[in-house]
Order: C-alpha cells, then structure tokens, then sequence
C-alpha cells in the first residue's frame, strides 16, 4: 500500500494500527526536548579529549604536568588513572572494550583516546589538551582486509590467535576469527547449475550519521557512585559497559537516559561516559563531555569496510543450486565485526540445498566498528542479491519471479539452523509485484532493481512497570530509550489493553534506578520484547483492577471480566466500573495499583524487506538519480502505522546514501581525510524522492499482537536495489561501494 | 538508654537496627544534594510574587499592563488565569485550597498571593511585581479567637455556617466547625474528685522553621502538560493540589522530588507550584520561583495559635476522674486547623471515665495554618500536662506515679473510639522514672517537669517497586520524600529481607511518573506504611528468585528457601546459588527480576513520649536555662536507631522553641512584625544541652517488624515539660506561650 493508505489488517483493534499523536513530539519540535549536551549541573564544568594523531603507535610516555597546571584545569586523567583491564573484566570482547575506551601502551587508529581533561570552560579544557605531551614510537598500520591478512603484516594484537578456524593457526595474525555456516555439497551444487556467477564486492566503512554528537554529564558523588546522563540507545547497557571500564559494580552507576538524536546501532557503545565519569571524581565537580562531529567520525562507529566473494548457481528453471559466500569485515582496531550476523543473513531469503559462508573477523588500523541497522546484512546482501539479480538476468527470468521459485517460507531451514515459523518473505515480493511501479515504463538511461532483504530480529531482556495514576489515567515505564517511536508503540499496545484513550497513557523512558533491567534499544527489539513487558505488566494490573472490582462487589473475581475501560460483571448483574473509578476508591480496596513485567524475549519474528528502486544515470557525469522507490516489509503488525513507515523509509535512505555517496576515506597515513559532513557526504531531502512503503503484516505467531521487529531489515536491500538499477540503466555491473558519479563514469566508460 | 547504649530489642535482626551509613549523607555533607532552588534548565526564567500588604480587604481591580510592558517580563498572571475553583473542584477544602493558592475577589491575610509575574532576572520579576497596581477596599479583621467569635466580629466567608454545631446555626460565623469527643457524667466525674483544677491556656501561632525555603521549577511542555520539581513532602500530594488549582487531571503533571530542607509538615501544602506552572504556560519557558523568608513566614505554615480550657478533677488517691477540654484554635483565613486531631490526642494517655473534649475551628486573618509535626497535639497536652501536674503536686503524688495509675495500656479505650492495641505508654513512664536525670539533685531556681504525649501515627496508601540489578545488588524505589532518614531504613528493611549486606541496597525516592501512587510524606507513616510496601515487594522478589533457583534446579519452588541472600534446597541437597549469580543468570531463567507492592497501610501504632525537663530560672531577668533533658519514646522498633534518636531529639527542641522563644507578633493592623529569623527566634545549638534520648521499643503487632511512626510525639510533650520544669523552679504556673523572659519576669514579680 502507498503512504495514502490504512493498513488493511487493524483487525479486531481499537487502538493498536492508529496513527495516534507522538508523546514526544511537541517536546522535539519545541526545542524543550533534552539531548545528551542539553544538561547543566550547578559547578558543572567541561571535558575534552587528547586523541591519537597516529594510525598505530606504541606510546612510550604522557606528560600531563604541563596541562595540569594550566588556568581553570580540575582534572587530567590517562589510562593510567583506570585499573587494568585484566584486574577487573575477563573476556576478550571487555578487554577490548576498556582498551577502545582509553588506550594505554598502544594507540591503534586516529582518534584513539589518549588522555582527557575537564576545565572550567570548554576553551580551557581544549587548550590543556593540546598541553599534554606524548611521546610515540610510531608502527606500520594496516588499513583494509587485504593488508591487514596479508603475510608479514604488522599485527595489532601480537598474542591475537584466529577462533574458530581449523585447523587452528599457531601462529597470531590479525585474524580475530572466522564462522562457517555450510550445508549440503557445494560441487554437487555448482554441477546441478546450468548457470553460474562470481564476482568480488567490496564496501567502505560508513558511519551511522546521527545527527547528535556523542554526549554525557558525570556527576560522581560518593566514592564509587556516579550519575550519568548520556544520550544512547540502552543507558543500562552503558551502565554495564562503563562500570566495567571503571571496575565498579554496574549498580554504582545511575544512568539517566538523554533524548537520543539519532542512533541506528552506533549508539550502543560507550566512549566518553566512562570519561566523564573519572574526571568527575578527580575534579568532585559534574563533567559535561561533547564530541565534535570530526570525533564522532573518526572514534565511534563506522560500520565495517569489506571485502566479498560470492558464487551462485541456478538452473534455467529458476532453481538456486548452489551459494558459496566469501566475506572479509574490517572489525576496526578491536575484534568484533558483524560477520556472524552478515552470515546469518547472506543467504536467508532463499532455500538453497548447497552452501557455503565463510567469514572472516579482521582487524585493522581504523576505529573499532560499531554496530548500524542491521549489522552486516547490507554488505552481504549487497552481493548476494547482486549476484541473484545477475542470475535472473541470464536465465532471463524476472528478478521477483526467481526470488519467489526459492524463498524462504514457513518451514524452510534457515542456513544458521533452525525452521522459519511463520514468515512473510512471500508476501513481500508479491507485493512489488503487484505495485504500480512495478510495470511503470522506464525511459533512456533508466533502469529498475529489485532486491530483498533478512534480518532475525532480536529478543532480549525487557522490564516494564505499569501504574495507575489517582485519576484512573495510566502511566507505563520502561527503560528503553526511545530511538524509533517506541514511546508511542507502547502507549497504544496498553491503550489496547485497558480499552482507554490512548490519550491517557503516558509512557516514560525510565532511568536505570526506577525500572528493571533493559538490554540495549537494538535488534528492532523494543516494540517486540519491551511491548511484550509491557502487555504482560497491563495484564497483570487488569487482573488486578478486576480483584478491587470483585472485593468492592463481594463477588470471585472470576465473575469480573475487563472490557473497554471498565470492569463489569460476566451475567452483567452490576453497573459496571471504570478505571477512573476505580482509581479512586483504591485507598477502600488496598491501596494504589501497579505491577511490573520482565522477559528474557524468545521468538523474535524474522523480518522481510523487497525493495523496487528506479534510478537515472547521467551518462556524462555518471551522477545516479533516485526516480522513485518503493519497500515492502513484513512488519508482523504495525502498531504505530507512521512509525513503521518512518523506519521502512529511514533504512532505505540510509541504504541509498552508503550504495551513492558514503565512504571513509583514508589517505596512506591512516588519517581520515574526510571527518566532516561537508565531506562525508550523507543522502539530503533534494537527493531523494519520497519513499513509498508497502507495510506487510503477517503476524508474528509469538507475539500477543503479532509484532516483529521493523527498524533494521529495511536497510538490507537498497545497496544491491540500486546497484541492480544502475545495471539495468548501464548494462554494468557495479560491485565497488560507493556508486558515486566517478565510479559510475568509470563503469561506462571503461568497458 | 542514653545516646551510646545500643537498643536491646535487636532480637533476631541482622540490619534493622544497625547504623548503617546513611545513603543521602554524602551528597548533603559535601553540597552536591540538589533542594527545590538548585535546578537549573535551558531558557529558565524567574518568577516572583506580588502579596497583599492588607489582613483583610476586597480587590477592586488589577492592573497588570505596566508589569507587562517592562524589560524583561514574559508572563504576569493573577487569579483571573486560573479556572474558577468552583468549577474545577468540590468540597469546601479544595475550593479553600484553590483560593488560598491565589487570590480572587478578597485578600484574607498579609502575604496573600494576588499575582505573579516571571522574567529574564529575578530583580526584573521583582521590579515588574511593584510596578502592578491593585485598587484594595480595606476590611476590618480580626486576628485572634476571641475577635474573631466575638459577636457582632467581621465574617471572613460570610456564607460560612459552623459545621458540627448542636444545634446547627442559622447564622454564618467565623467558626468553621465543632468537634466533640465525650464519655460519662461530666457531673458525676467532678464530683467524685477531691481535687478540681481548672486554668486557661493560650499559645501563639508558631512556625515549622524549616531551613530551605519554598522553591518550585515548572516547566509546561505540550498544552496541559507540565514538569514540577519542588521541595515537598509528597511530590504526589503536590500534584494533586497543582492540578485542582490548574484543573488539570494529576497525571498530566509531572512532579520530580528534590531534597528537602526540611518541612515538618509545611512542606505538604501548594503554594508555589500551581503559580509556576502558569507562568510556564504563558511564557513558553521554564519557571523558577523562590520565597524570601518573609514570604515563608508570612504566607506558608504556620501552626494554630490557640485558646485551651481545661478542667481536670482528681480523687487524692490519684484516680483522674474527669477531664474538661474546652478548645479553640485558630484556622488561618480558610478552615482547618488541627483542632480535630487535638481532640484524639488530649486526653488520649489517660484511662479518665468522664470527659468532654470540644473543640472550634475559627478563621482569622492571618496565613491559612498549615501541619506542624503532631499537628494540635503540642498546645492540647501543654494545657492538659500542665494541669495533671498542677493536680500531682496538689495531692503531694510524684507526677510519673499519677501518670502510671492512669495510664492507657492495652485495652483502654482510647478517646476517639477503639480500644488501644499493644502500647508503650507504661514504658516510657518507666523509662524516665528509672533515668539518673529523674533523681538528680537540683540547685537553687532549678525545677524538674515532666510531661507525656501522645501521638495515632498514621498509614495511608503507599507504593514501592524493588528492582534486582544485574549485579545482584538491589534498588528500592518508594515515592515518599525522605525528611527523616527513610532512604536508611528502606535500605535496612530490604537488606534483612533479603539478607545482603544494606550497601548492596540502593534507596531511590521516584518520581510521580516512575512509582506508583504514595500519599505524603507525614503523620509518622513513612517507615511504617511504606516500609511495608517495601517489604512486601523484597518478599515477592524473594518468591520469584526461589522460582528462577527451582527452575535451574528443575525441582518444586516450595523446595527452595532463601537465607542469608542465597537460595538453597531445604533438604541441602545442592549448593546454594547466591542473588548475585541467580543475577547472573536471568537470561536463562525468565527476564530481569521486579515487583511492586502497594497498600493502603492500616494499624498504624500509636506512638507516646514521656519526657523530663530540667530547667534554672534567672531570677533577674527570666531568662530559662534548659539544663538537662531527656525523652524516652516508644519507636516500636528502632530501624535505623540514630535516625530514631535524631526525630526524638528534633521533636523536643522545637518544642522547646515553641515553648520558651516562638510566636507570630502581630501588630493591630494585622501585619507580621517580625517576619525574619532575626526576630522569630528559633534554638540554636547553644541553647540546648544534649537531648538524652529513650528508644522503648515495644513492637507494633501490625508492622512485619513492629514498627510505629517515630517523627511525631516527640514534639507533644516539650511545652508542658518546661512549663511544669518552670513552675517546679519558680512556684509559678505559665499559662501564655511563649515563656520568654519577659513574661517569666513578669510571672516572678507579680504575684
């Protein structure tokens, strides 16, 4: 369906599919809304950060002396001032964590924190930063999969030994691990094809762009106590992570979440909060800590930089027989690419008897990689679906018809394993099919591209509490931030329930002392997992309401049943009574009412997307122009309609900005040359047509309202999308991200 | 015991009644602790407030368009820009609360609002506040009981008819109500008495003398929505009030604790609140407001300056035989004064057959009185004190003997109605009579008084919600701002719950819209009603963490125990697993771990005191030395025993306060004289000798751990104590509060 349109499938529901106001809208339009840098504190003063000028370098000494004694300076801290990450955290993936946070013997990309300060004003702070000196013994560097695995090259982490690779190696490299996922027999496959393609891809490390620069106040109180108020997407998750850096117990750490301006997996991570944090208790005064966006570019994110090899092989019948996916990931100076989640989803769309993915966890003088929407499907797919568009192409097939001889569907093995349950990877290509676009002419220098996309969708841990307020209104707390409408979402899944207004639910953001534990706003988890919290806390204050109805009446309470805002009799023999009364008799009936809810969330609903992109080339400039997208998504149920629609467009904008123009670019030193968004060129309104959105519901059989996660696969296409178009309207295949005007140029005219 | 004894009554208690460390202590000894006046917000602006300079008079016309047009100003705002009370609430307290909040047609007492204004600086708000111009038509008025039940006396709300009057009145008066409270034969009562005493008493109006003035931050968002954060003593009561004035549903308010800097019962009334909200609403801005302490003493509290008769008949056998109260107290300019509650509590220590308790509620022109600790019980027992030791020293009985012959124990109906469970009373009496401070010899102008009070305590609703963290510690969440210690002694109930250590327990006092509903904090309920809800909820997450051990175990919940913050199998046939690892483990066994807990507390214990106060007399200048003095309470059980013996301590030097130097001086135009804590005079330290202090501990049947509210009583007997202590060393019975030197002198030289 078009923007224009309802959801056909609002059935049985009264709130749950409206397209209800946002909470946090008046707020984020009025200015009032509070982001992570929108905090003062009385005596708060200011943080900056000393970052590595070098690619890779052993740091032989810090004089901080120098910067300590300078006007307004309260702290100076270094690694030194944190305990030693093998005395406090065990794991590899912590280690690297505290050491990413603020390096110590080593520095190992540009940007990488060296020293902090905090001052009185941010001018001072930046002055004794640029005070304190370093001395380096400079390393070579690698900076991309190829130099990183290349033999004899330098290595990051010399005791680094590949996991998961057999045999396992002797000898270290910057390999941090390899994953396998394989089925069935990859000759027997390639020899059933009557067609097969290879191609290498590569991609360049992206950055999420929120448009809000990392930000955090620290106020340390008692010794081991501090409050954070940082803009993330899981403020106990930063919780978890800081207090790892800082070898407290997480419980020491109130973290207060900020509004968040943009997150897309990025923010995730910790950087300054631990930071900040430290210099507070050197300074005993609030430290506020701001990242300038040339530091957000070069020490947070980016996505990972990659290298794949994929090999398909189909009979003329349409019949996929055979995949064999190659994938090297830059994981940035730490392990921890999103390979695996790239090899879970490589392959997922299709049933394919034959295959192998293969992947690769390499490390490289950049920043450690953070996870964006979706982390590792868009490359993945941005060579499988390439391949299977190219397949399609010569066996002469339409590309929609190919996918559907070979989707997924319900009871097709996924290649990590286990059966799809009900899913809707049909009913998203149908649905292209169908669109008007679909069958719309093209004209010269014109083409179309299809191509869909998976992602599993995460679970996790959720808590919410729900209370009902003195005037029957209900307030519904949670403690996941609010990244893509999820305050909405949950006010209209508890309007659901109590049958009240939407209106007179207000759902809160929570800090980590007033809710139970919540795991990170990712995954496209929270209006599954949390909203599941959520129903289940309003449940149980249903039952509740229904057990002062019933004692109030002097009845079982299984005579009393809830509907639409009010408790009444099953044989209808009382008046019946609202929430609003209730609420007010309840110093009568025991007192005020609320319940609490929490799950470790199993049955995350995977996720579709089928994507129709018709693009323009300029054949003299090779400038590609996006004439009209269309992205059809399984979202199990829109909750919030205008929400769902934001976020099927949001992954295709973001998609079609890293298929065009995104790209890090780093000259031979390892320095990031374009660490600006005047430079770093993200997708703007003029770039872009509106997004037509086609939201699918095939209900998720293990959520109460059929939800699955929609944040996340949406971006998974756009990158093969377009460059499938840029095939149709060039005749060439483009397998170097990004497509930008010179690449493009070079294709056309460099046969 | 004295201050360094520890209680005996720790039977079977790791953590309650220990003196834990106190969680708040860091952040208020070091400044960083944020009260009412600390916030600051983006854009915030300052308001002030325009008062009546009249006792009494009617408001012709307001003229706000100078204020309006000067630098700076962004809102003025009157009564005018409030509902019409009438049409937003009902009853006759709210439409009282309504006006007292802001002024329409009349003024009713210097210091009453009339309108308020905010700007950029607050010396513009206060510039622009002269610059209003308000034509008044002046009234008589009256200020104390007496003019004000004189006939023929000027009516404040000439539509007022006395409540409770037999028979009803057809007239209106300044007497808002009659409460009576009767048993037996008066008659028969007088006459079996061998000796009568009869004597009028008067007090002054006094002030609660909190620190920290009022001090409110609002700032309205969408349109009838709000965030306040105020000191207060019930941040939900606060909203409640706020909304009733705004006509605003409560839930459409935020309010967000800050510390309080005392309250004692004047912080549980609006006054700034609702005025900061509407100028938030004009301007489009956060609003600060601040009170001067002439605004707080003008305009907030104060307690009833009161009128008390009282008749008491002994036998010379120390039988009491009949008691007549005869009591007015003044309401301020709108109705409610505590004379009701000084009706429970006059005669409530005593078994006395024939009685007659009445009691008026009569307006003045003078601030609308607010709570102050035991609210009526200190000038009901200085009256009723003073006479039972005027009657021992007539019959030649030591004071304690008289009390302990007629003391209410377990059993005797109290006054008011029910039959006293379990009590103390007896205890206390004991306690004192076997204190050294009770036989010490005295020297020249020195006397001994003692007194006894007593105290209902109260429940009420209240809600809590307990939070596991990830690492095994533990948050307890309660809405009851902490005014006297409750962060401690929620932290020690949850630890013994639990059986961790109490720094494992973080307290958190939430906001309206992160707990559920808690009723205010006051009337001694705190650790009583809410600690229950706390307890409540630790026991319902023991449950839960019994579960997740029985599923990791695959055995039947009801083979699981938990001791000492571990679950074990009853039979010991596993090894115990600890919260921190069940922590640990959530993922695997359902979720993070919550629960809620809320109740309307019933059985609130009562609480009684007995005091002994040794004093020296200046015969030349009256001047009264507090030589030594010791109180001995019943707590019920002692929590957090320093937090015990500080609300014992603090009750008894307001009382003396209240007895030797307090009083609101009015002049004959009804203005405040001494409006300023130079000429209010207060104790200071030097005052005072160390309060010794008596923790009896006779438990509470209705608290899981025995026990009552501690915050009251204490300030019950304090004035009689010293007046009786004066008269012990003087030969002269004080009837007039305060006994400031002057009258003293008085008293001594004309006989």
């Amino acid at each position: 369906m078009t923007m224009t349109e309802e959801p056909t499938a609002n059935q049985g529901f009264k709130w749950v599919g409206t397209r209800s106001i946002r909470p946090d809208g008046f707020e984020k339009v009025t200015g009032k809304a509070r982001f992570g840098a929108d905090l003062m504190l009385p005596g708060m003063i200011e943080g900056a950060v000393l970052r590595s000028p070098h690619a890779h370098a052993r740091i032989l000494s810090i004089d901080t002396s120098a910067a300590a004694a300078m006007p307004g300076v309260k702290a100076v801290i270094t690694g030194a001032d944190f305990p030693e990450p093998a005395e406090v955290v065990r794991g590899q993936a912590d280690l690297d964590m505290c050491n990413n946070a603020i390096a110590r013997d080593k520095v190992l990309y540009e940007g990488h924190v060296v020293a902090a300060v905090a001052a009185t004003t941010r001018e001072e702070a930046r002055r004794a930063v640029a005070a304190i000196k370093v001395q380096y013994e400079l390393l070579p560097h690698v900076l991309t999969v190829d130099e990183a695995m290349a033999p004899g090259a330098v290595l990051l982490h010399p005791d680094m030994i590949t996991k998961g690779a057999d045999p396992a190696p002797t000898e270290p490299s910057n390999v941090a691990s390899r994953v396998v996922q394989q089925r069935g027999d990859l000759d027997q496959g390639f020899a059933d094809a009557d067609v097969v393609v290879e191609r290498e891809f590569t991609t360049k490390p992206v950055h999420q762009g929120y448009i809000e620069p990392h930000a955090a106040v620290a106020d340390a109180t008692n010794k081991g106590r501090a409050t954070v108020w940082c803009s993330s997407q899981g403020h106990f998750s930063m919780r978890t992570m800081s207090a790892k850096v800082l070898g407290w117990d997480p419980s020491r750490l109130k973290v207060i979440p900020a509004e968040i301006g943009g997150g897309f997996g990025g923010k995730t991570v910790i950087y300054l909060e631990p930071l900040a944090v430290m210099l507070s208790v050197k300074a005993g005064r609030p430290v506020r800590m701001v990242m300038g966006r040339d530091e957000v570019l070069k020490a947070t994110g980016p996505a990972s930089g990659t290298k794949i090899r994929v090999k398909m092989g189909v009979k003329n019948d349409g019949t996929i027989t055979a995949a064999d996916v190659w994938m090297a990931f830059e994981a940035g100076a730490y392990a921890g690419s999103p390979v695996g989640a790239a090899s879970m989803t490589a392959l997922s769309c299709y049933d394919i008897p034959h295959f192998m993915i293969e992947g690769f966890d390499v490390v490289v003088n950049k920043p450690r990689v953070a996870a964006y929407r979706a982390p590792g499907g868009p490359m993945a797919a941005f060579a499988v679906e390439s391949i299977v568009d190219e397949l399609a192409s010569k066996i002469g097939m339409d590309p929609i018809e190919l996918r559907l001889k070979n989707a997924a569907v319900e009871g097709t093995q996924a290649p990590y394993g286990p059966k799809f349950p009900r899913i809707g990877f049909v009913e998203t290509l149908e649905a292209v099919k169908n669109h008007p676009q679909y069958s719309e002419p093209l004209g010269p220098n014109q083409g179309r591209g299809v191509a869909s996309g998976f992602w599993f969708n995460a679970g996790m841990n959720s808590s919410a509490v729900v209370h009902v307020n003195e005037d029957g209104n209900i307030t519904v707390v949670t403690g996941s931030p609010d990244i893509g409408g999820s305050r909405a979402s949950m006010a209209l899944m508890a309007a659901e329930e109590f049958g009240i207004d939407v209106a007179r639910v207000q759902p809160v953001v929570a800090d980590t002392e007033t809710v139970g534990f919540n795991d990170t706003t990712g995954g496209s988890r929270v209006t599954f997992a949390t909203g599941m919290a959520v129903i289940d806390a309003c449940r149980k204050v249903k039952d509740e309401l229904r057990a002062r109805a019933a004692k109030q009446w002097e009845v079982e309470v299984d005579q009393v049943e809830w509907v639409d805002g009010q408790a009444q009799m099953l044989d209808g023999s009382k008046p019946p009574v609202t929430l609003v009364d209730l609420a007010k008799g309840w110093g009568r009936t025991g007192g005020p009412i609320s319940a609490t809810a929490a799950l470790n969330a199993r049955g995350a609903g995977a996720g579709f997307s089928t994507q129709v992109c018709d693009v323009e080339v300029d054949p003299e400039t090779g400038h590609v122009t996006i004439l009209r997208y269309t992205t059809a998504q399984d979202a199990g149920r829109a909750i919030h309609p205008s929400y769902v629609e934001g976020q099927l467009q949001g992954g295709v904008v973001q998609g079609i900005g890293w298929a065009l123009n995104e790209e890090y670019i780093y000259n031979s030193e390892g320095h990031l040359d374009n660490a600006s968004f005047l430079d770093y060129r993200i997708p703007v309104a003029s770039d872009l047509p509106m997004i037509d959105t086609i939201v699918v519901e095939v209900p998720n059989p293990t959520h109460p309202y059929g939800v699955r996660g929609v944040g996340e696969v949406g971006i998974v296409p756009p990158l093969a999308a377009v460059a499938n178009a840029i095939a149709a309207a060039t005749g060439k295949r483009l397998v170097d991200l990004p497509m930008s005007p010179v690449r493009v140029l070079d294709a056309i005219l460099n046969d």
